[in-house]
């Protein structure tokens, strides 16, 4: 996605860490402009399946997945993150390990939300390690539904996140896949 | 407004501590074609004023903000939530006490989006104790930028947020206002 990659370009800093800052536009601050686009891309790459849901974890996933069903024309459902383990029994839960923040925590979605009647897609920002797609993907099975796929705006390509899940036939749309980046060399998409 | 009212009556459920639960269609779950009707409002309501900026509070706030910021075309900043105290100077921080929760936590915005020169508009869901929205002012005046107002999709009118900010005489626009609720009774609106 053409228009993706000339923002990140112009205004993403590759931070020391493999760390992408991309708040000015994508999570802190949303440039909804880019969100429309982002969320007309999403639907066009998914309009051969059939979508119920949109489920997205929160915060930065949020705003994304919202802008994006409204041209699905269907509800988004956001997983909490909880470092508690009491949880309700009207809750599906599944277990995330961050590499990234070498933390473990629970995400968890009301079960009433989501039903083996449903087709799920996935909408997250970013796709690195791919723990958090993981947890979704979890969570979608447990409620029995149907998984359509995943969209990610950013892929971190040199990360292992999407090989994994590829690997495990889930169906992957990311609209810019990063092949490498340092604050040197700037950064290089996949084609 | 009257369909947002509706859908509280129709899906709402008031339980015991004062607590509506929405989840259904406004947090947790997103009805996407109520958030629009939700967003077009807002604009409507303040049609009269400028808006540079929308500025929410992660997690709820996020949806509902976005997709109101499409009718202002305007860039959305949501405000995060630490229980931290080391922060960053390259942000703003606002104290923030949870009476509901019996907990003070700190919120923060990156100083790179707001400015002296923004016209602000705060979204939220709910306007209960009015916590969350002090913070969120506190943090537009820190940054020096005017504050046009608030729109919060519910206000417990029964609760003393919304009276204690009118009274710092900022405008405050509620689109369903309950004056009271309980599970016995359900739930009086405010005219």
């Amino acid at each position: 996605m053409q228009i993706l990659k000339d923002k990140i370009r112009t205004e993403g800093r590759v931070m020391p860490g493999n760390i992408l800052n991309v708040g000015s536009f994508l999570n802190q601050q949303a440039d909804i402009e880019l969100y429309n686009e982002i969320g007309k891309e999403f639907f066009r790459r998914f309009s051969d399946v059939h979508i119920t849901r949109i489920l997205t974890i929160e915060a930065s996933g949020i705003g994304i997945a919202c802008i994006t069903a409204q041209y699905f024309k269907v509800p988004v459902v956001f997983a909490r993150k909880f470092r508690a383990k009491n949880l309700d029994d009207n809750l599906y839960s599944a277990e995330v390990t961050s590499y990234t923040h070498g933390v473990d925590y629970t995400i968890t979605v009301p079960r009433a939300f989501i039903n083996k009647d449903d087709s799920v897609l996935l909408i997250d920002d970013f796709l690195a390690n791919g723990c958090a797609l993981e947890g979704l993907v979890s969570l979608t099975k447990t409620a029995g539904a149907s998984l359509a796929g995943a969209g990610t705006v950013i892929e971190k390509g040199f990360q292992l996140g999407g090989k994994r899940l590829r690997e495990m036939n889930i169906r992957i749309e990311s609209l810019a896949i990063i092949e490498s980046m340092s604050p040197e060399e700037g950064i290089k998409f996949r084609d």
